[in-house]
């Protein structure tokens, strides 16, 4: 292990860091112990020259760009560490191999590496290019992957609807405590920076603010992920995705029975356990009230359960802030166990 | 029944115009081809008399205010002939006797008489003093009591969320087309006029805006109401509120389970007869794009259905405006219905 | 003068209802009590045919909407009595004399029409290609120009932030009170509804929300119209434009000195005087809460005066709903006077 | 000096903490390099002890929080050295002088020392209690006054539209540009956080979104403050205060006209030698897009000039944080300044 913590030796290219999750990823790199980041450009420029123009905004200080040779990871003299890719699936795929043969980790925000190849055909509307990279890419949720994440090469980062809902009901699953044959509900809400900052008529001001809106009912590309992290069939989790006029913020709240009646308490001990070593999750037994106020601008997932008065209703309600531990954060959660650093660092 | 048609010779009170509730209900009654609206007021002035205010603001113009004696229906010369009472559950069972007394009709939009004694006790946290009433109180939802309504003196006006939540599941309910074992989710969200006016740090600014929150998940008092209409067992149903920074609007969103598979069609076709003589529900089967701003100051219900995959995981997305279907709209839908006028007038 | 008022007689056709200013036409005609909206499209479909597709959204129902020869002002078997144009400006240019050809009146809510061909020239980047039209066309404000309104048949209808600024300021410099060579201040901002539908990163939700931004800054177009009324020249008018995080609504706060002390009694004596006959201004001398939701859906103009204690010091508030009295209402006020209707049919 | 570089050995005292501003301060303090924060509480116990109550939020973690004795300096066995009061006046008035008695500085935020005891009379409704204490309290604006502020032990905090409004001006007013005759206008419009955290109807949600309003026109409280610094007489300066639906940030626009022509590079020239050692004034000549987003959670101060033609109308736009370069930032700021820090610790 190398040790980076006293000097921000770590050289972190960051591709797409023009959108939400990629501007977000070089401001918190930005105040990294550790880390420094490389501002990279994807797009070809008008030249011939397959290079990538230098950028010098998105939070990095115009030292920290450099230009980019096309799909290397050498900028300069010197070797990156990692590169994220906060780029659409098509260009992760293309990119993403490069990094891996020039020798950096990579670090994938993308849905290009998250499903099989058979589930990414049917829910992305494309072959996928390079089946063969499947079977090294980690699933990066350090909370259920932690000792895969540390070993990998390949990290592919959750989706930010996943991670809000994998949290949230993966400790009473793995235990078995739960009546999959009621079905499993996912209600779950997101500010406007999930949807992008390609301007349309969806994002637009007036059609957003004093609005609320439901979508992708029963058919959000983001089921799949929760399905193969938590052993579910498509037919036992009912998902629907809801629009909220804010900038950033997940709340999901879930629904489910339980086999056996149980106590809250006994409910939040299973919680504690399972997440005794995750220093982002923070339970609020017994309700509470559940807020994303709470997790805007941290890496947190708060996790607040109910339990009806039969003792098998639960109700869990997690929040997150979707471009930190929705996106830029848990890259960096994941960067920081690739590369043996504190899984904190950069991030409290 | 009388002809209130041609001209506006309907005169109708109105108990706590400053809230809400009430404000709306004296626009929209500002409106009303036949009926005036009444401002009174229910709070004892400061000197002895037991005599309310006159007050002038809320909607109506000055020469439809009038002088008020306390509790009783006649103003100046005239006698109301209807009287809504927008005003906390303790104020209303105090009024409403009295208004009933002096033979006019009254609305109540609180939850004063919508419950059981036994419920109320529980839910309101007090011993109902008039229990006497309660059998003659009506549930003021003409989708489902249409002629109960019609021939009522006291319309007890449903709570925003159980209009909302009724309107979404009665149909394929009162069919028996529901797995009620696996359980119904109602997860709804509501706008800030929901909440009330009276200032607190809940509704400050700075704390709704670029926030979300859920309150009251599985015991709200808005619940029992809607087991008493669709016939449920509490652990039947689900029911999670959200607060939501807009200020009006309700979306809920409604997970079940068929017993038997089903088409789209098939369901489409069941709401559409149970809705088939409902002026204010618009069907959208197969999803769509279910929002709140479609319904913003309008009477209307909209109600989208989505089957899953399995053609048994329904879920079934219902929206209003708060103020209008979930309240002062709805308040006056059942005057017209009890004093014979149109379903719409004023409405549309 | 015809009498319209006991039927719905009067056909108004609506180029380019799919806007905001259009479509608040068209909704707010729905509820005219003499006219009835026709939407007509100026778009050329696809086949080869001159021809304008119908549509039938913008609140107007399916029978009033028709198929429209293009730039033809005759629908079906019936002719059009008005057209408005909420079109940009180059399309005006090309369908407002075709309007007039046919012999229906026209009310262009564009810029096409309101300036001088130089003006238009210097402010709108192109040359103007109907000069021939500027000396038939009267400035749609009523408050100043109600009798040439009547007698006109091209209107050209106000932008709404002069519509804010020559309100406020009018009574004040036609009595000739104003130190011009103090300069005369007018700060305004804007709801986002007034930037127009068409995405773009300016209008995203995500850059407005919490957000409040100044644009043109000495140099917006709408400022010439805004001279031309008032007899000012352009260094004694100093005008920014802002862009609030709402939907609708112009606040516009003016700072001027005046040429002898006066007290505010008086200032407020002058606005009496010269707004005597206006149904669409409220005054509130003395200061009071000047708000853009006292005026929101509505085609009032409120309008604030407060004096410095030196009584030369004058800061004078205006409120308008820019997409009514700013655009559509102002628009449907025009009508009523061409077709001598009461001023405010269909507006109250 | 003191080397406090190396390690956090401040003892920073916070009363008011659970204000906007004072929670603004643990929440900053919490992350500098080398001070801590110590979270303190003013109101009396209900037992008769005159003794604060420990307080553990805010920010600042439980060891952080200690137990203080009232109006004492010393917290357990250490002194603090400094304490910033995010207090009501007539509360700092009280505290101030007890925190100089124990030889600790004091920072503070309220109005009490900022005025005249002349001036505080007429702006703040009550007789000035430590009149003796004014020739010692340094107006805390460091751009103006760094070297006072470096010797001071009582800095009086600006006011947040003061801030904006003298950084804004200062540049041309010393430097004798001004045409003061003609008035010079300051339009401010700030968030919410500016009104306070008391809930009232004024701050209610439902009031506020969809809304923007003026107030205080010509006789905000905080003009004094600016006449004072700028050396203005009252009737050259107008101000109005405007209520923006945001959380944060100050936009104002101010207007004045330059006794000469001038070009814009000369006043470029102008404001870039005024604040040539300011680190946290922005300066973007030639108009640009002010907008608070580019300030908000940040101590900057970003000011853009626009020139008339005429080389003599002047627009400033200043805009900044209210929270933290008007309130909370600016307090660390002066802190750094008065113990010998780097001016910037803790706030880049």
């Amino acid at each position: 292990m190398h040790n980076y913590s006293s000097t921000r030796t770590i050289r972190a290219g960051i591709l797409g860091h023009s959108g939400y999750s990629g501007a977000e990823l070089a401001s918190l790199l930005g105040r990294h112990p550790a880390a420094v980041p490389v501002l990279l450009d994807h797009r070809q420029p008008e030249s011939a020259a397959p290079e990538a123009r230098p950028v010098a905004d998105g939070g990095a200080t115009p030292e920290q760009t450099e230009r980019f040779p096309w799909s290397k990871t050498v900028v300069g003299d010197q070797k990156l560490d990692v590169v994220f890719t906060a780029t659409p699936p098509e260009i992760s795929l293309e990119i993403v191999p490069e990094i891996l043969a020039q020798g950096a980790r990579a670090i994938d925000l993308s849905g290009a590496f998250r499903l099989s190849a058979e589930q990414y055909a049917r829910w992305y509307g494309a072959e996928h290019s390079r089946p063969d990279l499947l079977p090294q890419a980690v699933y990066g949720l350090p909370e259920l992957y932690r000792e895969r994440i540390q070993r990998a090469c390949l990290v592919t980062n959750p989706g930010c609807y996943p991670t809000a809902a994998i949290l949230a009901l993966w400790p009473v699953l793995q235990e078995d405590w739960v009546d999959r044959a009621a079905g499993i509900v996912c209600d779950a809400k997101s500010g406007v920076t999930g949807a992008g900052k390609a301007p349309s008529l969806k994002t637009h001001f007036v059609q957003v603010t004093e609005n609320f809106s439901a979508y992708a009912i029963l058919k959000h590309r983001h089921v799949p992920e929760v399905l193969n992290s938590l052993g579910l069939q498509e037919d036992e989790f009912d998902f629907a995705a809801h629009l909220l006029p804010i900038q950033r913020g997940i709340l999901a709240t879930h629904y489910l029975r339980l086999r056996r009646k149980a106590a809250l308490e006994a409910v939040f001990d299973l919680y504690r356990s399972a997440y005794r070593d995750a220093p982002f999750i923070r339970l609020y037994p017994g309700g509470g009230s559940p807020q994303v106020s709470a997790v805007q601008r941290t890496n947190f997932c708060d996790i607040h359960c109910t339990l009806g008065g039969d003792g098998r209703r639960l109700v869990v309600v997690s929040c997150i802030d979707n471009l930190v531990k929705g996106a830029a954060g848990q890259a960096i959660q994941n960067m920081n166990l690739m590369l043996g650093l504190d899984e904190t660092a950069g991030l409290i």
